[in-house]
């Protein structure tokens, strides 16, 4: 009989920090139905004192959302918990999650408390989450750097004013696996009343540790890991869900523990966390990079031509990675079209479908072959479609290395042409600047990035956009075989979401 | 009295076996001179059986690369020995590294040998590179999934066959830090010769314990680790070199070891190694990840801000990465750009520096303010810089929505301008026709990337491509405030590193 670990997924919370990152409430919704069907316990869906959009975003979350525990984060402060609570209470099964630091730097630098009137505040914390809610988490911020004997107490406190998971953060990624490991286990040895609450970790990967601490707690006694998918998160993130939920599975013998996630979905939650927060994952990247099962040496072709396992220890499918045999052109027609996408595991819905095949052609018509990447980048585009204030129509350049860049653009807004020029420092700025002048809005570049999403020079471009956009932070994507237009619809894009947030 | 750990470094052979990264002997020069500023004990630096170029590549960086010990890679085949001796043997200081496979899964599938003539095979391969050099190193590959008494006596033999590095290579990334430790351990105890001989081992990140597992072997008794720059390598890649040094600094109390790596110089090499083998590093990389020393959140600045010590383990000033106050416009003139290359630790000849300024000054006349990743970029780009057969002159397009996109482009060969124009799907696309009509050469796009190196619409946009040119493939990058011509600059580059190759 496996123990069950609970996978705790915060990347719409820690993932959600990182610069340029943030989510609208949409992309926060599409992001964690991905999640409820990745099969994930616990959602840790924002920490909605920080904003009144986060707010509305885990309240989203949580009436929307079937299956998993809704969490929201809270400082150990009244009015942080009676926030979290406000965002969490419509959800079916929800937590407040209560942190607060635990280390002498953190008590001393940070919070400026002895250690007595902090065990008080953590304990009176909890209490006062626990008037509202039956499941209530407690963090000790910075556990690993905090005196053993002080963390049991805190810990102690904390589950006798009622917490039902005790969560032991190695806040500044600084843990090695043998010591994390040790200081869980004796954790469990000194504090017996964890024995009835859920005891779990949260890494980061300062130092490339943070799958390894977790699995090490795993090991002695930890039952949830906190972690996101692809690893997002603060500095170099937080332990990645896939590489753990893979490492266990995997190593299933050792560590005679299993989760509830449904691995066939981990590609494509990796893939829409990636888009949607415009954060790529390097080719090397374990479980979900590009080349995690590409096998080039020949020694090593050679070695799997003659039996797989020589060298591979998973296979691509178990993580939801297919080949495809069967080409898709203009010609292929719509029910070719459907049953690849249901083959590819789309739900979709006629209107989506047809917006989806409309895309296809336009794609089609300039490509000789769909590839199944391209294809997955058409369908995420339009199923993550916000409303369109303005309409991509059509754009015009002329560009040179002597000359000023100019372009025209033309978009729709309620069924009317508007179309401007503009000149720019090159053609994608020209065109920037021409939509700008049409949408009535000035944007900052934050970032800018094309790629072709398959090979050869017909290659579908993919841009991603972040541009700021009166003080806050929109991304936008877009795709085409013309780099340009690409880069276009992405600014766009990023002006559209815009529109629809402050309307 | 801490324990010196040695680094193999194996980016130019591991590394470069991922798809898409391989390096022209130029590039490995450049990236091996970069190791031993680095401080690396060992380089390897290729499998030079594998081909004439590696061969020559090889020998190229024995005779010129002084200070780290090189490594040529050699299966257990007396032909390949042969060849990686003529490889190495130029060297100040050189090594002879055979391999063969010692689990059954190896021998019975890949190898179709019983484990007595495998045995065999090993010593007289070890007792064949002995015979020309005194330092040969023996990985026994597949370690971790080969019978435990068997792999003893496969290292007995090596070494008393004179092998004076054992290597135990997790060649499937399969194990877990505490079974990889316990199993350097055990060997430790079982075979009293390996402590006449270097223990080494070489972990691979297929569950993402590349690292962990390393550390854990460190612990146990091994004393040279084999990782690359990036944790680039086959599949989800090998142990991350940056990750392997600045733990065992971060911790040094626990670990008791230290390495000779000059850490200053990590992040320079990291880019270096993410440029020319043309594979990005995700933002959320541990120690060399953009946001590895990024605070978000309020908490964690405003903790920061108190005390850097609540949230950070690290400076980034340990791993090179500097903060400037002084901004560089087109008006700085040469000796503020000097003084600042300098700061940045390049040693840059009048030559290169006269290159440099001229690029800087294009740059600048476009933008505004030269950031720190503005000028590493042009730096990186002027010194790597490959003959050019053919001189970006300039380039015309006219493209839109709705009409055939047109280049007309302009290039100079031996101080002769040659124009030419060509279609395409897209103004790209054209320009791509266009330089591919006037070099007389077809090429086909195996990856393109562009991205804003700094933010703002005026951003250097900085294209990456891989394109194959008569079956090889070739890198090139090139940059300008105009993707279309930073597009135009990176295929041209890759045409020039053919031409250099072919003749």
């Amino acid at each position: 009989m496996k123990r069950k670990i609970h996978i705790f997924d915060t990347t719409l919370r820690d993932g959600e920090q990182v610069p340029g990152a943030k989510l609208n409430k949409r992309q926060k919704i599409e992001i964690a139905q991905q999640l409820a069907k990745l099969g994930v316990d616990v959602i840790e869906a924002g920490f909605p004192c920080s904003s009144p959009e986060d707010l509305k975003a885990v309240q989203a979350i949580s009436e929307q959302i079937k299956g998993p525990v809704i969490a929201g984060l809270a400082r150990a402060v009244k009015e942080d918990i009676d926030i979290a609570w406000e965002a969490v209470k419509g959800a079916e099964r929800r937590r407040i999650h209560v942190f607060l630091g635990s280390s002498d730097i953190h008590l001393q630098k940070k919070l400026r408390r002895d250690r007595e009137s902090a065990l008080e505040l953590a304990a009176n914390a909890v209490r006062h989450a626990k008037k509202y809610c039956e499941d209530v988490e407690y963090s000790a911020e910075d556990a690993l750097r905090t005196d053993f004997e002080y963390l049991c107490r805190v810990i102690e406190a904390a589950v006798k004013a009622g917490a039902t998971v005790i969560n032991v953060p190695d806040t500044v990624g600084y843990a090695i696996p043998e010591e994390f490991g040790e200081r869980i286990r004796k954790l469990r040895e000194r504090v017996p009343v964890l024995d009835g609450v859920i005891l779990s970790v949260h890494c980061h990967n300062d130092l490339g540790l943070a799958v390894a601490n977790s699995l090490a707690a795993i090991r002695n006694g930890a039952n949830q890991v906190e972690c996101t998918i692809n690893g997002v998160g603060e500095r170099a993130g937080n332990a990645s869900l896939e590489e753990i939920v893979m490492a266990l599975k995997t190593r299933s013998a050792i560590f005679q523990a299993h989760t509830d996630i449904r691995t066939e979905d981990i590609y494509r939650t990796s893939r829409m966390v990636s888009r949607l927060m415009n954060i790529p994952v390097q080719p090397n990247k374990a479980v979900v990079g590009s080349n995690a099962f590409a096998h080039s040496s020949g020694i090593h072709q050679d070695g799997i031509l003659k039996d797989r396992s020589t060298y591979e220890i998973m296979k691509p499918e178990d993580v939801g990675i297919r080949q495809h045999k069967i080409v898709l052109t203009a010609r292929s027609g719509r029910a070719a079209l459907k049953h690849r996408l249901s083959e590819m595991g789309f739900t979709i819905n006629p209107e989506q479908f047809e917006r989806i095949y409309k895309r296809f052609l336009n794609v089609a018509d300039r490509k000789k072959e769909i590839s199944g990447q391209d294809l997955h980048s058409i369908v995420e585009i339009e199923m993550t479609k916000v409303p369109e204030t303005f309409t991509f129509h059509s754009l015009q350049i002329m560009s040179g290395s002597t000359m000023v860049p100019l372009a025209s653009v033309t978009l729709i807004r309620e069924g009317i042409q508007c179309t401007d020029a503009a000149t720019g420092n090159g053609p994608v700025d020209a065109v920037f600047n021409g939509i700008e002048r049409i949408v009535g809005q000035q944007g900052k570049l934050r970032d800018y990035d094309l790629k072709a999403v398959t090979m050869g020079k017909d290659a579908l471009g993919e841009a991603m956009v972040r541009v700021e956009i009166e003080g806050a932070v929109y991304s936008g994507i877009g795709t085409s075989p013309d780099v340009i237009e690409a880069s276009a619809r992405a600014y766009l894009n990023a002006f559209n979401r815009f529109f629809a947030n402050s309307h």
